[in-house]
Protein backbone atom coordinates (compact mmCIF):
# COMPACT_ATOMS: atom_id res chain seq x y z
CA UNK A 1 0.00 0.00 0.00
CA UNK A 2 0.81 4.01 -0.58
CA UNK A 3 3.37 2.58 -3.16
CA UNK A 4 2.32 5.79 -4.88
CA UNK A 5 0.98 9.13 -3.26
CA UNK A 6 -2.48 9.44 -2.73
CA UNK A 7 -4.43 12.41 -4.36
CA UNK A 8 -6.25 14.68 -1.64
CA UNK A 9 -9.01 14.43 -3.26
CA UNK A 10 -9.16 10.45 -2.37
CA UNK A 11 -8.21 11.26 1.17
CA UNK A 12 -10.85 13.23 1.35
CA UNK A 13 -13.29 10.46 0.25
CA UNK A 14 -12.09 7.71 2.05
CA UNK A 15 -14.16 8.62 5.08
CA UNK A 16 -17.60 9.06 3.00
CA UNK A 17 -17.26 5.72 1.99
CA UNK A 18 -16.41 4.60 5.36
CA UNK A 19 -19.74 5.91 7.00
CA UNK A 20 -21.68 4.61 4.48
CA UNK A 21 -19.32 1.26 4.66
CA UNK A 22 -20.52 1.29 8.55
CA UNK A 23 -23.96 1.77 7.45
CA UNK A 24 -24.54 -0.55 5.61
CA UNK A 25 -22.66 -3.12 7.41
CA UNK A 26 -24.76 -1.66 11.00
CA UNK A 27 -27.99 -3.13 8.31
CA UNK A 28 -26.03 -6.68 7.91
CA UNK A 29 -25.40 -6.12 4.58
CA UNK A 30 -22.14 -7.91 3.30
CA UNK A 31 -21.38 -6.82 -0.15
CA UNK A 32 -21.90 -3.50 -2.03
CA UNK A 33 -21.27 -3.20 -5.56
CA UNK A 34 -19.27 0.43 -7.06
CA UNK A 35 -22.91 1.11 -8.66
CA UNK A 36 -24.89 0.97 -5.46
CA UNK A 37 -21.74 3.21 -4.11
CA UNK A 38 -21.81 5.79 -6.68
CA UNK A 39 -25.40 6.09 -6.96
CA UNK A 40 -25.81 6.26 -2.88
CA UNK A 41 -22.65 9.14 -2.71
CA UNK A 42 -23.74 10.94 -5.71
CA UNK A 43 -20.05 9.55 -7.10
CA UNK A 44 -19.19 8.20 -10.93
CA UNK A 45 -18.80 4.34 -9.87
CA UNK A 46 -15.61 4.22 -12.20
CA UNK A 47 -14.60 6.82 -10.11
CA UNK A 48 -14.95 4.87 -6.95
CA UNK A 49 -13.40 1.75 -8.23
CA UNK A 50 -10.43 3.93 -9.52
CA UNK A 51 -10.20 5.30 -5.80
CA UNK A 52 -10.39 1.74 -4.20
CA UNK A 53 -7.96 0.78 -6.57
CA UNK A 54 -5.02 2.53 -5.57
CA UNK A 55 -5.46 0.43 -2.31
CA UNK A 56 -5.06 -2.52 -3.87
CA UNK A 57 -7.75 -5.23 -5.52
CA UNK A 58 -10.56 -5.11 -3.11
CA UNK A 59 -13.42 -5.71 -5.22
CA UNK A 60 -14.43 -9.03 -7.33
CA UNK A 61 -16.38 -8.51 -10.77
CA UNK A 62 -19.90 -9.29 -10.55
CA UNK A 63 -19.86 -9.65 -6.85
CA UNK A 64 -18.90 -6.03 -5.68
CA UNK A 65 -16.93 -5.33 -2.68
CA UNK A 66 -16.73 -7.40 0.61
CA UNK A 67 -17.91 -4.59 3.06
CA UNK A 68 -16.40 -5.98 6.12
CA UNK A 69 -13.00 -6.24 4.31
CA UNK A 70 -13.28 -3.17 2.98
CA UNK A 71 -13.69 -1.04 5.90
CA UNK A 72 -11.13 -2.78 8.02
CA UNK A 73 -8.80 -1.66 4.55
CA UNK A 74 -10.23 1.58 4.38
CA UNK A 75 -9.47 2.21 8.07
CA UNK A 76 -5.98 1.33 8.05
CA UNK A 77 -5.41 3.02 5.15
CA UNK A 78 -6.52 6.11 7.13
CA UNK A 79 -4.85 4.88 10.29
CA UNK A 80 -7.98 4.65 12.26
CA UNK A 81 -6.96 1.71 13.64
CA UNK A 82 -4.20 3.70 16.22
CA UNK A 83 -6.59 5.60 18.52
CA UNK A 84 -5.85 9.02 17.49
CA UNK A 85 -6.24 11.62 20.53
CA UNK A 86 -7.28 15.50 19.34
CA UNK A 87 -7.52 18.72 21.08
CA UNK A 88 -9.43 21.71 20.29
CA UNK A 89 -8.85 25.22 21.39
CA UNK A 90 -11.41 27.68 21.96
CA UNK A 91 -14.57 26.40 23.92
CA UNK A 92 -17.13 28.88 22.46
CA UNK A 93 -20.27 27.70 20.63
CA UNK A 94 -18.60 26.01 17.99
CA UNK A 95 -16.00 24.04 20.22
CA UNK A 96 -18.95 23.26 22.30
CA UNK A 97 -20.72 21.41 19.60
CA UNK A 98 -17.66 19.44 18.23
CA UNK A 99 -17.38 18.14 22.06
CA UNK A 100 -20.70 16.92 22.06
CA UNK A 101 -20.06 15.79 18.08
CA UNK A 102 -16.95 13.45 20.17
CA UNK A 103 -20.20 11.20 20.73
CA UNK A 104 -20.51 10.26 17.16
CA UNK A 105 -16.75 10.00 16.57
CA UNK A 106 -15.98 6.17 17.48
CA UNK A 107 -13.23 5.00 19.30
CA UNK A 108 -10.69 5.80 16.65
CA UNK A 109 -10.43 9.46 17.10
CA UNK A 110 -11.99 11.50 20.30
CA UNK A 111 -11.28 14.90 21.18
CA UNK A 112 -9.54 14.25 25.01
CA UNK A 113 -8.76 17.82 25.63
CA UNK A 114 -10.22 21.03 25.33
CA UNK A 115 -8.47 24.31 25.65
CA UNK A 116 -9.72 28.40 26.45
CA UNK A 117 -7.48 31.37 27.04
CA UNK A 118 -9.88 32.74 29.09
CA UNK A 119 -9.34 32.20 32.61
CA UNK A 120 -13.78 31.66 33.37
CA UNK A 121 -13.61 28.86 30.79
CA UNK A 122 -11.14 27.13 33.22
CA UNK A 123 -12.92 24.27 34.59
CA UNK A 124 -15.91 24.30 32.95
CA UNK A 125 -17.30 20.65 31.68
CA UNK A 126 -18.55 19.61 28.17
CA UNK A 127 -19.31 16.21 27.40
CA UNK A 128 -17.43 14.91 29.84
CA UNK A 129 -14.54 16.99 29.22
CA UNK A 130 -12.80 19.44 31.56
CA UNK A 131 -11.90 22.66 30.02
CA UNK A 132 -8.14 23.96 30.74
CA UNK A 133 -6.22 26.50 30.40
CA UNK A 134 -3.57 27.39 27.67
CA UNK A 135 -0.53 26.86 30.18
CA UNK A 136 -1.30 23.40 30.55
CA UNK A 137 -1.38 22.50 27.09
CA UNK A 138 2.64 21.34 26.30
CA UNK A 139 2.02 18.86 29.45
CA UNK A 140 -1.47 17.54 28.58
CA UNK A 141 -1.01 16.97 25.11
CA UNK A 142 2.69 14.97 25.38
CA UNK A 143 0.64 12.93 28.47
CA UNK A 144 -2.08 12.10 25.89
CA UNK A 145 -0.14 11.41 23.22
CA UNK A 146 -2.32 14.35 21.47
CA UNK A 147 -1.12 14.28 17.96
CA UNK A 148 -4.25 16.08 15.87
CA UNK A 149 -5.54 19.93 16.85
CA UNK A 150 -8.60 21.93 16.19
CA UNK A 151 -8.85 25.61 16.53
CA UNK A 152 -12.22 26.77 17.26
CA UNK A 153 -10.81 30.71 18.45
CA UNK A 154 -11.93 33.63 16.75
CA UNK A 155 -10.02 34.77 13.17
CA UNK A 156 -7.59 37.23 15.36
CA UNK A 157 -6.28 34.31 17.36
CA UNK A 158 -6.09 31.59 14.97
CA UNK A 159 -2.31 31.55 13.97
CA UNK A 160 -1.50 32.35 18.27
CA UNK A 161 -2.81 29.07 19.07
CA UNK A 162 -1.48 26.69 15.51
CA UNK A 163 2.35 28.11 16.48
CA UNK A 164 1.60 26.96 20.34
CA UNK A 165 0.36 23.45 18.87
CA UNK A 166 3.17 23.29 16.57
CA UNK A 167 5.47 23.92 19.53
CA UNK A 168 3.71 20.82 21.59
CA UNK A 169 4.58 18.79 18.57
CA UNK A 170 0.94 18.76 16.75
CA UNK A 171 0.99 17.23 13.41
CA UNK A 172 -2.19 18.20 12.02
CA UNK A 173 -4.74 21.08 12.04
CA UNK A 174 -7.94 21.32 11.87
CA UNK A 175 -8.97 24.94 11.43
CA UNK A 176 -12.21 26.28 11.66
CA UNK A 177 -11.46 30.00 12.38
CA UNK A 178 -11.98 32.11 8.66
CA UNK A 179 -8.25 32.83 8.29
CA UNK A 180 -5.36 31.42 6.79
CA UNK A 181 -2.40 30.10 8.78
CA UNK A 182 0.85 29.78 8.63
CA UNK A 183 2.41 26.57 9.98
CA UNK A 184 5.85 24.49 9.15
CA UNK A 185 5.44 22.44 5.89
CA UNK A 186 5.34 19.14 7.50
CA UNK A 187 2.21 19.84 9.74
CA UNK A 188 -1.00 19.47 7.74
CA UNK A 189 -3.38 21.85 7.83
CA UNK A 190 -7.07 21.46 6.57
CA UNK A 191 -9.37 24.32 6.53
CA UNK A 192 -13.37 23.61 7.60
CA UNK A 193 -14.54 26.83 6.76
CA UNK A 194 -18.18 27.51 6.48
CA UNK A 195 -17.55 30.45 4.14
CA UNK A 196 -15.94 28.34 1.83
CA UNK A 197 -18.36 25.33 2.04
CA UNK A 198 -21.59 27.70 1.75
CA UNK A 199 -19.65 29.90 -1.48
CA UNK A 200 -18.66 26.53 -2.97
CA UNK A 201 -22.70 25.32 -2.60
CA UNK A 202 -23.46 29.18 -4.34
CA UNK A 203 -22.41 27.56 -7.71
CA UNK A 204 -24.57 25.02 -8.18
CA UNK A 205 -27.83 27.79 -7.84
CA UNK A 206 -29.67 27.99 -11.13
CA UNK B 1 -17.99 30.80 -19.42
CA UNK B 2 -19.30 27.24 -18.12
CA UNK B 3 -18.74 25.54 -21.23
CA UNK B 4 -17.53 22.99 -19.84
CA UNK B 5 -18.70 21.19 -16.59
CA UNK B 6 -16.22 22.19 -13.52
CA UNK B 7 -15.70 19.57 -11.51
CA UNK B 8 -16.45 19.83 -7.85
CA UNK B 9 -12.79 19.52 -6.63
CA UNK B 10 -12.29 22.97 -8.56
CA UNK B 11 -15.54 24.25 -7.34
CA UNK B 12 -14.55 23.66 -3.83
CA UNK B 13 -11.27 25.53 -4.37
CA UNK B 14 -12.21 28.97 -5.75
CA UNK B 15 -13.64 29.99 -2.50
CA UNK B 16 -9.82 29.54 -0.86
CA UNK B 17 -8.86 31.54 -3.69
CA UNK B 18 -11.23 34.02 -3.10
CA UNK B 19 -10.37 34.64 0.36
CA UNK B 20 -6.94 34.77 0.03
CA UNK B 21 -7.40 37.31 -3.16
CA UNK B 22 -9.53 39.64 -0.93
CA UNK B 23 -7.03 39.67 1.92
CA UNK B 24 -4.53 40.65 -0.72
CA UNK B 25 -6.94 43.25 -2.27
CA UNK B 26 -7.62 44.62 1.59
CA UNK B 27 -3.86 45.20 1.62
CA UNK B 28 -3.57 46.90 -1.38
CA UNK B 29 -1.55 44.34 -3.14
CA UNK B 30 -2.91 44.50 -7.17
CA UNK B 31 -1.09 41.60 -8.69
CA UNK B 32 -0.32 38.05 -7.56
CA UNK B 33 1.64 35.04 -9.47
CA UNK B 34 0.46 31.54 -9.93
CA UNK B 35 3.62 30.56 -7.65
CA UNK B 36 2.49 32.92 -4.96
CA UNK B 37 -0.81 31.98 -4.60
CA UNK B 38 0.68 28.33 -4.79
CA UNK B 39 2.89 28.67 -2.13
CA UNK B 40 0.41 30.33 0.32
CA UNK B 41 -2.22 28.21 -0.07
CA UNK B 42 -0.35 24.67 -0.71
CA UNK B 43 -1.26 23.83 -4.08
CA UNK B 44 0.81 23.00 -7.05
CA UNK B 45 1.07 26.48 -9.04
CA UNK B 46 0.41 24.68 -12.45
CA UNK B 47 -2.81 23.33 -11.09
CA UNK B 48 -4.34 26.76 -9.98
CA UNK B 49 -3.11 27.66 -13.60
CA UNK B 50 -5.23 25.08 -14.65
CA UNK B 51 -8.15 25.73 -12.63
CA UNK B 52 -8.39 29.63 -13.18
CA UNK B 53 -7.98 28.69 -17.04
CA UNK B 54 -11.09 27.10 -16.63
CA UNK B 55 -12.97 30.35 -16.84
CA UNK B 56 -11.09 32.58 -19.11
CA UNK B 57 -7.61 33.96 -19.51
CA UNK B 58 -7.13 35.82 -16.55
CA UNK B 59 -3.20 35.56 -15.73
CA UNK B 60 -0.66 37.82 -18.19
CA UNK B 61 2.69 35.72 -18.38
CA UNK B 62 5.61 37.33 -16.47
CA UNK B 63 3.29 39.93 -14.19
CA UNK B 64 0.57 37.17 -12.80
CA UNK B 65 -3.25 37.92 -12.08
CA UNK B 66 -4.92 41.24 -11.40
CA UNK B 67 -6.07 40.68 -8.02
CA UNK B 68 -9.21 42.79 -8.25
CA UNK B 69 -10.72 41.65 -12.15
CA UNK B 70 -10.33 38.23 -10.16
CA UNK B 71 -11.89 38.42 -7.72
CA UNK B 72 -14.82 39.93 -9.82
CA UNK B 73 -14.31 36.94 -11.86
CA UNK B 74 -14.61 34.60 -9.34
CA UNK B 75 -17.86 35.99 -7.51
CA UNK B 76 -19.35 36.12 -10.89
CA UNK B 77 -18.67 32.06 -11.37
CA UNK B 78 -19.54 31.28 -7.56
CA UNK B 79 -22.56 33.46 -8.11
CA UNK B 80 -21.50 35.59 -5.35
CA UNK B 81 -22.82 38.73 -6.91
CA UNK B 82 -26.63 37.48 -5.84
CA UNK B 83 -26.57 38.46 -1.87
CA UNK B 84 -27.81 34.44 -1.77
CA UNK B 85 -30.09 34.18 1.26
CA UNK B 86 -29.43 31.26 3.53
CA UNK B 87 -31.98 29.57 6.09
CA UNK B 88 -30.55 27.36 8.78
CA UNK B 89 -32.38 24.62 10.94
CA UNK B 90 -31.30 23.62 14.19
CA UNK B 91 -30.33 26.25 16.99
CA UNK B 92 -28.10 24.64 18.93
CA UNK B 93 -24.02 25.14 19.86
CA UNK B 94 -23.84 24.56 15.99
CA UNK B 95 -26.38 26.62 14.53
CA UNK B 96 -25.42 29.07 17.15
CA UNK B 97 -21.60 29.23 16.17
CA UNK B 98 -23.03 29.52 12.36
CA UNK B 99 -24.91 32.19 13.28
CA UNK B 100 -22.24 34.11 15.29
CA UNK B 101 -19.82 33.33 12.30
CA UNK B 102 -22.55 35.35 10.13
CA UNK B 103 -20.75 38.64 10.59
CA UNK B 104 -17.41 37.27 8.17
CA UNK B 105 -19.93 36.40 5.43
CA UNK B 106 -19.95 38.93 3.64
CA UNK B 107 -23.32 40.91 1.89
CA UNK B 108 -22.80 38.28 -0.64
CA UNK B 109 -24.36 34.95 1.50
CA UNK B 110 -25.94 35.67 5.02
CA UNK B 111 -27.78 33.67 7.17
CA UNK B 112 -30.95 35.25 7.20
CA UNK B 113 -33.73 32.78 9.00
CA UNK B 114 -33.40 30.49 11.71
CA UNK B 115 -35.70 27.52 12.70
CA UNK B 116 -35.92 24.84 15.49
CA UNK B 117 -38.32 22.18 16.43
CA UNK B 118 -38.51 23.02 20.04
CA UNK B 119 -41.35 25.74 20.68
CA UNK B 120 -38.36 26.80 23.95
CA UNK B 121 -36.37 28.29 21.39
CA UNK B 122 -38.72 30.44 18.91
CA UNK B 123 -38.03 34.03 19.97
CA UNK B 124 -34.47 33.63 20.82
CA UNK B 125 -32.26 36.12 19.76
CA UNK B 126 -28.79 34.63 18.15
CA UNK B 127 -26.60 37.83 16.74
CA UNK B 128 -29.94 39.40 15.68
CA UNK B 129 -31.64 36.72 13.95
CA UNK B 130 -35.03 35.28 15.54
CA UNK B 131 -35.31 31.76 16.03
CA UNK B 132 -38.73 30.79 14.88
CA UNK B 133 -40.96 27.91 15.09
CA UNK B 134 -40.76 25.43 12.05
CA UNK B 135 -44.11 25.90 11.20
CA UNK B 136 -43.43 29.16 9.43
CA UNK B 137 -40.71 28.32 7.56
CA UNK B 138 -42.63 27.49 3.70
CA UNK B 139 -43.73 31.68 4.56
CA UNK B 140 -40.28 33.05 5.62
CA UNK B 141 -38.42 30.85 2.49
CA UNK B 142 -40.63 32.31 -0.22
CA UNK B 143 -40.81 35.55 1.13
CA UNK B 144 -37.41 36.32 1.83
CA UNK B 145 -36.58 34.12 -1.39
CA UNK B 146 -34.11 31.99 0.74
CA UNK B 147 -32.03 29.16 -1.85
CA UNK B 148 -29.70 27.59 0.67
CA UNK B 149 -30.30 25.53 3.73
CA UNK B 150 -28.08 24.69 6.58
CA UNK B 151 -28.87 21.23 8.57
CA UNK B 152 -27.69 21.60 11.96
CA UNK B 153 -29.94 19.24 13.92
CA UNK B 154 -29.22 16.01 15.54
CA UNK B 155 -28.92 12.76 13.11
CA UNK B 156 -32.16 11.55 13.54
CA UNK B 157 -33.86 14.86 12.57
CA UNK B 158 -31.70 15.77 9.19
CA UNK B 159 -33.90 13.26 6.73
CA UNK B 160 -37.32 15.73 8.26
CA UNK B 161 -35.49 18.85 8.05
CA UNK B 162 -33.91 18.05 4.69
CA UNK B 163 -37.91 16.85 3.69
CA UNK B 164 -39.38 20.29 4.80
CA UNK B 165 -36.35 22.34 2.99
CA UNK B 166 -37.15 20.68 -0.51
CA UNK B 167 -41.23 21.12 -0.16
CA UNK B 168 -40.39 24.42 0.53
CA UNK B 169 -38.43 25.06 -3.30
CA UNK B 170 -34.35 25.05 -1.29
CA UNK B 171 -32.62 24.61 -3.70
CA UNK B 172 -28.70 23.30 -1.95
CA UNK B 173 -28.17 22.03 1.30
CA UNK B 174 -25.61 22.24 4.03
CA UNK B 175 -25.95 19.24 6.17
CA UNK B 176 -23.94 19.31 9.28
CA UNK B 177 -25.37 15.96 10.73
CA UNK B 178 -23.50 13.11 10.66
CA UNK B 179 -25.59 11.22 8.25
CA UNK B 180 -26.74 10.98 4.51
CA UNK B 181 -29.28 12.39 3.49
CA UNK B 182 -31.61 11.66 0.09
CA UNK B 183 -32.81 13.82 -1.35
CA UNK B 184 -34.13 14.42 -5.41
CA UNK B 185 -31.43 14.84 -8.07
CA UNK B 186 -32.19 18.62 -8.62
CA UNK B 187 -30.98 19.38 -4.72
CA UNK B 188 -27.61 19.95 -4.54
CA UNK B 189 -26.11 18.92 -0.86
CA UNK B 190 -22.54 18.93 0.93
CA UNK B 191 -21.47 17.22 3.90
CA UNK B 192 -19.77 19.45 6.20
CA UNK B 193 -19.03 16.57 8.47
CA UNK B 194 -16.50 16.97 11.19
CA UNK B 195 -15.87 13.01 11.39
CA UNK B 196 -14.56 12.98 7.64
CA UNK B 197 -12.20 15.92 8.29
CA UNK B 198 -10.67 14.15 11.04
CA UNK B 199 -10.61 11.21 9.29
CA UNK B 200 -8.91 12.42 6.48
CA UNK B 201 -6.33 14.59 8.43
CA UNK B 202 -5.64 11.22 10.40
CA UNK B 203 -3.97 9.98 6.73
CA UNK B 204 -1.08 12.68 6.64
CA UNK B 205 -0.06 11.42 10.10
CA UNK B 206 3.29 9.78 10.39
Amino acid sequence: MKTQKISEAVVRRLPIYLRYLNELAMNNVTTVSSQDLGQKLDLNPAQIRKDLAYFGEFGKKGIGYDISYLIEKIRQILKLDRHIQVALVGAGNLGRALCNYNTYLRNDMKIVAVFDALPDKAGEVINNLVVRQMGQMKSVITELGIRIGIITVPATEAQNVANEFVACGIEAILNFAPVIIKVPAEVRVHYADFTTELQSLAYYLD
